[in-house]
């Protein structure tokens, strides 16, 4: 029997959860998982059910439709891998982190291809047997660079791209071409330390805890929703170099957790937030 | 308008959410917030919801039960302040948290009194016009002591008990007095350490974490479903004196988290564990 | 026998450690617990000593000076209980965390008054036996005010100055009054979230985590250095007063770890940065 | 210039640290880094130092001996790339790991060979050039498994052996081949959780977290000396296998944090507990 997973995302209403059980009542639906929210401030509802049974998707879609509020998000998804591309620089942990869950299993997620912007990483990458494609950015304008990176992307139609450290920003046009669809880590525990050398910043500052931040990538530098984040502790011995290594590994742990909330279809935007369910 | 807790556990079966909130809708019922859980392997059901409206609660307690399964369990609780007693020893770190919680307007609970075993406590309690009693365990039996607690305890017939470092090990007899309503914090991260000087024990381990775990009390002593837990980080540099502080830090969050959990009807125990919503 | 804490800041140089522990021997001390922590990048020594023994202040840090580079800060403390006085406004959770503490002999200090721009917490702080006052600020300019403040905490002539969520911002004027002696709770995970309200920041921003920062007060507001942070886990169920609720636990355990280390003469300040040892 | 790491482990006496430094004085070295640590309970006295100079290390070791307590421990090791053998069975993420580290550059180590009891990770291993050895354990007694172990170990005769989800229980005389060298990472947080499937005991007890211990391997099981602990939050949404995934993300950084202790001589052992410097 097929799995999918429905997405609901609407105003809250009266009755909202009587109509959405009755249409998977009626067509004699297993909910196998189920979670909702309703934000009270704003007067959202989110639903994610993951459901079992012979279903015709169109149909099913139809009747909620019809039973939803006018400009309701419905997503019905059956629940497969995901396919993905990497971007990347030359940083290897979290890339790194994900080749290594990638052949274990532990990724529900096909990773098609590795961009880069430099040569440094073929050989980590093609030793997994995965294309690797250096789209390099000397001598090029930022946005004819990107409008080569994006073509690349594009030729493996991937349903997320995840920025494994890749180190250059991204401009609007990338973020229309793939929208609520990129991935990234922030080197820091946003909002603070925002841009360079966060772990020199860090250290600078005499922090005791640093962080790590994983966000949809936005117009807005750094400014996307936040999915996950997590700490370490640090003290005045350690040198940037040694916040800069206890990053690093806050960085890929964040990574990949919030990596696999979206490949379980986990993670409603909402606002500038996300709701997780 | 008056507020509703909703509280369902149950069998889970196809139709379930749809038959709740049919009952729900016809009644004209605002749902507020809504959490529901289903543990897959035991195939359980488990329902939160705040509910808003005028509602007759028999009635719609009779309509509930009618569409749901035999044995179910469900309660409607009104959303009111919670009635508790403390029982306590001689340490004042977790019960004096709860004190100031209390005249903080913090702690969504009526205390009712204090109970100790020990004079030491009766100061700080009067400060805040509370009840205290000292029931002494000097030259009485283990079952002899508890039942004047047992009987102290009735007089405020309390909707919950919290032991707030009360050292005195309780019979088979109170639990059942008591069933599901005595909450505890566990002087070390369960199941590691269970028995006296915990603190010690840890130092003498050598451990790098310690935790404090709350939990409800149960005829198997520290065995109780874990309600909330959290650690700190220690090193070699701590005395075991170093760690009890260190530890009395957590156990005084850990206690309060978990109480604050119950105060909201959050907590639902399902064999050995809990489940949150 | 007398104990006393010897500290030491000044330029790293060979032989240092030969110097002071000669000079120490020489006068036949025990040394009870030693720590010492050299900066690379600044080349600065730290040392931190609790030594026992019949000792002649004057004439040891007269020695010590000798065998020491020119301009070092050499400080020789008896191991007592430091005079403290708190500054509050309104929260008690912090103020009230303290005097439990307080009570509890838990914290290495006397706590000789509480003074506040409001009468709020008299009730509190008179339940303990501790001097409140109140200096209101009402129609007050800001200078004016505070030199009341100072005024009346210079009664006491504490060593150390404890910020518990007082909400009204110093002058240079005062930090220069009591340098080094002021430390601060920050409603925040700094650097994010600087300014009012920043659990509705930090709600409206969507973290995933809120912490809490304890630091020197200096002139440059919120910016003094940093003496110990911690972090809670929220998410998108909490409210912003789940927040707060969340983050004022943070804050008073934070606050109370920071102000052990200066009670213990532990934290050594470096540009803007803190050495615990 | 040279440089060293120098270790001593001796009994507490007064003078301890003017001799020692006296010593180094005398040799004209540089002390680059410093730390010690008197366990007041036992008495015992730590010293870590990175020096540099021109050293003829037999001499220093001889005047150091002179001038401290007889039995005192005395190691004076060259700044180098310690040399190390990974013992693996199937699960790659702790071995992955250190691979990726190691081709990074971030790991102060090389590691010499992977020895598993399966053939499962020889892939894995191999396209890193790192020599792998199945040492299968199929119809042999354990001991004779375990002396095909220590022969192929011996060939690479490394300082440190780390057990990266090697789930084979070692006897005592492959502790006595290698006493304190073999580092563990337990799949589950000490001391709670000994023993087969630990995961599903967590899930099965309820806990909120979970949790890893590196730790040495001694003759006593799962009980040696602690280096490095870390926890992750779980919630009742966690399936066991959830919970195992969770978990390997601390296993690892644990792991790899422990090892990196090791391999900067910052861990002592003391007793069934480390001293971190």
């Amino acid at each position: 029997m097929k799995e999918y997973i429905l997405l609901i995302d609407t105003v809250d209403a009266k009755g909202l959860v009587y109509n959405i059980s009755k249409v998977l009542f009626a067509n004699n639906l297993n909910i196998e998982q189920n979670a909702e929210y309703v934000d009270n401030d704003s007067n959202k509802f989110f639903m994610r059910s993951v459901i079992s049974g012979d279903v015709n998707p169109n149909m099913l879609l139809k009747e909620l439709k019809e039973v939803l509020p006018e400009n309701s998000t419905i997503k019905l998804n059956k629940k497969t891998k995901k396919e993905i591309v990497i971007l990347a620089t030359k940083e290897s942990h979290v890339l790194g982190d994900l080749l290594i869950r990638y052949i274990d299993g532990e990724l529900d997620a096909n990773i098609k291809a590795v961009i880069a912007n430099h040569e440094y990483l073929r050989d980590l990458v093609e030793k997994f047997n995965i294309p690797f494609h250096c789209v390099s950015a000397e001598n090029m304008e930022r946005e004819a660079h990107e409008d080569l990176v994006i073509e690349q992307i594009k030729e493996y139609n991937p349903e997320l791209i995840v920025l494994a450290k890749y180190m250059r920003i991204l401009t609007p046009k990338f973020i229309k071409e793939f929208p609520q669809q990129v991935l990234n880590i922030h080197h820091s525990f946003l909002p603070a330390f925002i841009g360079a050398n966060p772990y020199k910043q860090a250290h600078h500052r005499g922090v005791k805890i640093i962080g790590a931040t994983a966000h949809y990538v936005t117009d807005d530098l750094d400014e996307g929703p936040i999915i996950a984040q997590d700490v370490v502790r640090v003290d005045h011995t350690f040198s940037w170099q040694d916040m800069r290594r206890a990053g690093r590994n806050v960085e890929k742990v964040v990574l990949s957790n919030a990596l696999q909330l979206l490949l379980e279809d986990k993670v409603f935007v909402f606002g500038n937030k996300t709701v997780i369910l």
